[in-house]
């Protein structure tokens, strides 16, 4: 078997990317939601660390490569109909939003508005310049 | 303020979907990912369980509606880029998967291929014939 086949039944869409969710496997906790095409996930399974795919910098994007905060993979997983990536992963730092927050799902649905829901833990300027 | 300004601080994306993790509150388990339009978030709000759109049917999809497994939604967020959704639910019937799983991501990466990890709780022709 070619060793790249597992690559190719993953239902890319037209732009050749699929969204990936990316769970801390210590907490439960959803991080992010971000995108993968082809060679970001062979990428990904060789360092052993997420690489996504930019898709405002069009370009492979190794998750903490200014911040220092990487994700360790543990797990990969394809849904039912293989156009969705699930990763479970360690959250080096404990921050993986670019906001300086744990995650990035923090605006929550209070009433009729989004409002803030979790604590900046690291300043972003902080963060980029530490490295 | 109008009662639907926060439908519109989504950032819909160009077809006027966004992509939708589902995520059960007892257990943690990331169940699917699924997309909404506008209509189909402001109906989730209104219902207070998941309505998604779906893209291969082109309609809006009350997920339960024939099976009986409906999500049962406790909190609805949004992330960093507002382009990206995340649904804490309550599963009924514990099977969120078409394949009658209980989650959509049950293929895992092994050794070079993906492998079916998680058991059928209940055969799909007997959840669709239940109702």
């Amino acid at each position: 078997m070619n060793v790249k086949d597992w690559l190719d039944k993953v239902k890319w869409n037209a732009d050749g990317l699929a969204p990936v969710i990316t769970q801390e496997v210590s907490t439960g906790k959803v991080l992010t939601l971000a995108w993968m095409n082809r060679e970001s996930l062979a990428k990904t399974r060789e360092l052993g660390s997420a690489v996504y795919w930019s898709r405002s910098r069009q370009k492979l994007w190794h998750k903490g490569e200014q911040s220092g905060h990487i994700q360790q993979v543990r797990d990969i997983r394809l849904d039912c109909d293989r156009d969705a990536l699930l990763l479970s992963v360690e959250q080096v730092g404990g921050i993986a939003c670019h906001t300086g927050r744990h995650g990035c799902f923090f605006y929550g649905l209070e009433q009729d508005d989004w409002v803030e829901q979790e604590p900046v833990l690291k300043a972003p300027d902080e963060i980029y310049q530490s490295k």
